[in-house]
């Protein structure tokens, strides 16, 4: 059976409050098995995950990093606000989120909103994705895999892809250990991130500007066994460790 | 229409020689437009882009490095043949292809491939998969768009993903520059890394393991337009720049 990718297509401009959930199961029949991947900014428009911009003040420290990188010192502040490590400051903020997730502005955006507002990533979204899930489940009574995606920039490639901020119904990483290649030998390459490879397809599908498709359905995906640990921790990281001597 | 995703089930083990077009032409049927992702291991075992790791004579430079990396000194040497810039030398080699692609062991690897032998990546990917297109239009009459995948590692995020290595027929890069949001904004995102996208969700159907489907294409994918310059070059990738200074 073949896969098919399914973009939502026909929703409205989010807003906090929308029965985003019900909005989009009126727009798609869930299968049980299907992969939803839905964009953070819309996830987080429609639970008020957004922040007016001149409601916030400035810290020095924001005023101080907002002259390195052009920005407006309150929008520096609400990047501030959601970080928990500066990794890097300009260019750009290259920053930690309290996930883990590593991404520029901490994920942080003022596109696709109103003038003057401010998307934030979802506080906790394996939560979120997880809510999604079941609220599919009470409305459609199908079981259905969820990921919450962002559009995220990475080190040695231009350009930027989607990732997976929150999951749920599978696990991150598909986990290879053990298992063999063709030929019976034991495979070196043992962790495939293939949350991050589905989100990155479904980003793909939505593209980045008025396309108006904040979703995307995967239908008769394979389901894999694996760990959620997503995130290098400092120590971990090479890369990390190697821009925070810098 | 939506999107299909086809995996190309039934191919045999690919060895040098082996007329790999032909023998995906049999196995999928192709329509106008379609997107063929093929992994960079079997492409390069059919076009003999293998060495047998005991004709390879390791040098000082390879032997001290794989005093490091734990591995055999040959192996080192195929990687560093590889090569044209050591970004990192352990715990693994991280470094630069003729391509301008950065990946662990330069892509050099040997899974997949009969005891003693070592696959390298395509020394000219965007010809490879030039190539493949054009023989796709010869045998089937179809244009066909075509991606040389590979799987790799990345900064930030554990796990290994899909990622294009060669392609025809599309651009690397969809540039969104001068375009705008839901909101008439001009995008901040501006250029996204589709082609990596649909690599990374091609490899997850492919797997790492013995699942035997190096092929996989997509039905009904946009057009998209942009650029090509997907490798950051030294001095523009801060990342590298910091590492380079450890
Ligand atoms: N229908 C609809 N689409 C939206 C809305 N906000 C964003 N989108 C679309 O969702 C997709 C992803 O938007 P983007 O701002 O890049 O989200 P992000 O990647 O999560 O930051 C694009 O196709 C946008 O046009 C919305 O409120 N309603
Ligand atoms: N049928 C067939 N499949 C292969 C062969 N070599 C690799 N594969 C499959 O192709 C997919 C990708 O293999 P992998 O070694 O990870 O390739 P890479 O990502 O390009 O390095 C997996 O499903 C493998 O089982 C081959 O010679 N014949
Ligand atoms: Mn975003
Ligand atoms: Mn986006
Ligand atoms: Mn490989
Ligand atoms: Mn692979």
């Amino acid at each position: 059976m073949h896969i098919q990718v399914i973009p939502v297509e026909g929703l409205p401009i989010i807003h906090p409050g929308d029965l985003l959930t019900e909005m989009i199961c009126e727009r798609v029949t869930f299968e049980d098995g299907d992969i939803l991947c839905l964009a953070s900014s819309v996830y987080s428009k429609a639970n008020g995950y957004i922040r007016k911009q001149d409601e916030i003040v400035a810290s020095a420290e924001a005023v101080r990093i907002a002259q390195k990188t052009h920005e407006d010192p309150r929008f520096v502040q609400a990047i501030l606000d959601e970080t928990t490590d500066v990794i890097l400051e300009d260019p750009f903020i290259l920053s930690e989120t309290v996930t883990g997730h590593v991404g520029v502005r901490a994920g942080v955006d003022h596109s696709n909103i109103e003038d003057g507002m401010i998307i934030l990533l979802p506080p906790d979204p394996m939560g979120a994705a997880a809510g999604l899930q079941n609220e599919i489940a009470r409305i459609t009574g199908k079981e259905v895999r969820v990921i919450i995606t962002d559009t995220c920039g990475r080190s040695f490639r231009r350009g930027q892809t989607g990732v997976a901020i929150g999951w749920s119904g599978m696990t991150a990483i598909r986990d290879f250990r053990g298992d063999h290649d063709l030929f019976g030998h034991v495979l070196e390459i043992t962790e495939e991130a293939v949350v991050d490879e589905v989100a990155g397809f479904a980003n793909f599908i939505m593209g980045e500007s008025n396309n108006g498709v904040p979703a995307v359905v995967f239908r008769n995906c394979t389901r894999w066994t694996g760990h959620d640990n997503l995130h290098f921790n400092r120590e971990e990281d090479i890369i990390r460790k190697a821009l925070c001597k810098k």
